[in-house]
């Protein structure tokens, strides 16, 4: 890939991940001016080809596309804030992980400040920046996501969802909300079977195939919810999903129940308003409608 | 693959798994006898080339292997519990799904009636079955197991666990926890993602590929947990594991939060004992000792 080096571009934050990201711009021929709050995390990078901005202000001020990548929401807003002058006619990307409505504040904020304004959302550590299986969502200005496609490829996958600057925090947060409840029912697995004395890389050797496999379920699932129809036929019913022999066994073997006994509460509240019968999707009635 | 016609096997219980489990035998010519409580479910069976009995006893007395695929444990115990005496010099590989103590109580009863006994967990929808995906664990007698790999390998890749015969229930049973457990935290994210418009189609399109990458790190929590020491490098904390934005955001949506907010806790008490700078594997001792 040629890089088109007039493309001036200024990286907010050097922590873990700015850093990767800013790194990944240098070495693919940007023109790169690099903040950060604290001292000496610009060193390497200014090694590599970087420029540093001694303050935020003068990074903002030489880059035509400014990256935010700091803590979190209340930190951006603290660095951006004052500097809503300066970045006026410029584009900000605000890869900073935010809730769908911080999202949306700072997109109001750029859209009075007279900047383009694209958020992101990243689905990836560090160290898989640049490699196959790291992913960012983005959404809000299309242009601006359109324009610089070639330079957010550097990075990950990316992917758009539309103009609503909440949508990729939406999805990054349902999606981690995903993760750290599966992780959570991978350790419940974990611990069932350690007293038997099956070690948790045992476990995880079968839980692995295990899940990826059970995960083609989502797409059925899917149909049904989005079909509207919870009676469908073909469907595992709620009454068959009972997860009391799992909590049994919890319990025999000397753990707690807690992961498990939130889904059998997901389960038990449909059947008991009548729905025994319909499929096992119907649980997101239970999410949907909470108690 | 040829088949030894000279194994007898009899098949007790014709529900949706028992017929698709005695269906696979008779295809390969196996000389199979099947059993259902209730009349008619032997039908189509017979059609195929089954013999019917009339009696769970005379089923019994027609085969040398004598597989049970009933309702639950106490449906096992019903049947077989007036039929020891039949079953003494035979042998019975249990398919139903039992807890591990319950497992274990067969097994023992087996031992004193003098028959060999093999349990199994299904880890299959009965379409599943004769089909790559399809699993069944397997647990007790390490003899029944090799003696009759052949017959089992036609339902299932078939994975042995050892002598302990509540082993493949308990890997059954953990198994389907991480299962459930995902299924709940996929429906957490469809439900976040919904009210913005996004169907449970397009979430599972992104959710399926995401989770199923994410099962790649159960490894490395593994390595963790086994290596028992939570605090090595390279991890992500427990504090940098703060749920609180996924929280916000599914209130903001308007859904329940119970299904992220359990896993929140189990981070939470960690935190609370000091070990927020540990990683996030150590969940898992919330689990194992419950608050
Ligand atoms: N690391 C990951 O695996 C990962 C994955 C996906 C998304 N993300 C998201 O990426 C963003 C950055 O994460 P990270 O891993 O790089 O975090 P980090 O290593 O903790 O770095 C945080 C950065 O924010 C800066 N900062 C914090 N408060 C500030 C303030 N009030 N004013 C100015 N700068 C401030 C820090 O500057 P100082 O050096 O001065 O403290 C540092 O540059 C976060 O929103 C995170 O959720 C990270
Ligand atoms: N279906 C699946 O997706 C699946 C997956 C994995 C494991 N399994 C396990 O496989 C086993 C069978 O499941 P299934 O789907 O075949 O269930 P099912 O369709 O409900 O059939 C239950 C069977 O058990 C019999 N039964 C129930 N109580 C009985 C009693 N007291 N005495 C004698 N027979 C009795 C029923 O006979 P009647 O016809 O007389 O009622 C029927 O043959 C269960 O343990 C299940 O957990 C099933």
């Amino acid at each position: 890939m040629t890089t088109d080096g007039s493309i001036r571009v200024s990286v907010l934050g050097l922590g873990a991940m700015g850093s990767v990201l800013a790194g990944a711009l240098v070495k693919a021929g940007y023109a790169t001016t690099v903040w950060n709050r604290s001292p000496g995390r610009a060193d390497e990078l200014v090694a590599q080809g970087a420029r540093a901005a001694a303050t935020a202000g003068e990074a903002v001020r030489s880059g035509q596309l400014v990256i935010a990548c700091l803590l979190d929401h209340e930190s951006v807003r603290e660095v951006l804030d004052p500097l809503s002058g300066e970045l006026a006619g410029r584009t900000l990307i605000n890869l900073t992980t935010t809730t769908p409505a911080q999202s949306r504040e700072s997109a109001a904020w750029a859209a009075r400040a007279g900047v383009a304004y694209l958020d992101g959302g990243i689905m990836a550590v560090p160290e898989m920046i640049g490699r196959s299986g790291a992913s960012i969502l983005y959404s809000g200005s299309a242009e601006v996501f359109e324009r610089y496609e070639p330079l957010l490829d550097l990075w990950a996958t990316s992917t758009y969802f539309g103009d609503d600057a909440g949508l990729a925090s939406l999805y990054d947060l349902a999606l981690l909300a995903g993760m750290y409840v599966m992780f959570a029912g991978f350790m419940h697995g974990a611990a069932m079977v350690a007293p038997a004395g099956v070690t948790a890389g045992e476990f995880a050797a079968m839980a692995a195939p295990w899940l990826t496999a059970m995960t083609g379920g989502f797409h059925g699932f899917a149909a049904v919810i989005d079909g509207g129809d919870y009676a469908a036929e073909g469907q595992q019913s709620l009454r068959f999903s009972d997860l009391g022999d799992i909590l049994a066994a919890s319990s025999e073997q000397g753990i707690g129940t807690e992961v498990v006994a939130v889904v059998q509460r997901l389960i038990r509240r449909q059947i008991d308003a009548g729905h025994g019968d319909e499929g096992f999707a119907r649980i997101i009635e239970s999410i949907r409608q909470p108690a």
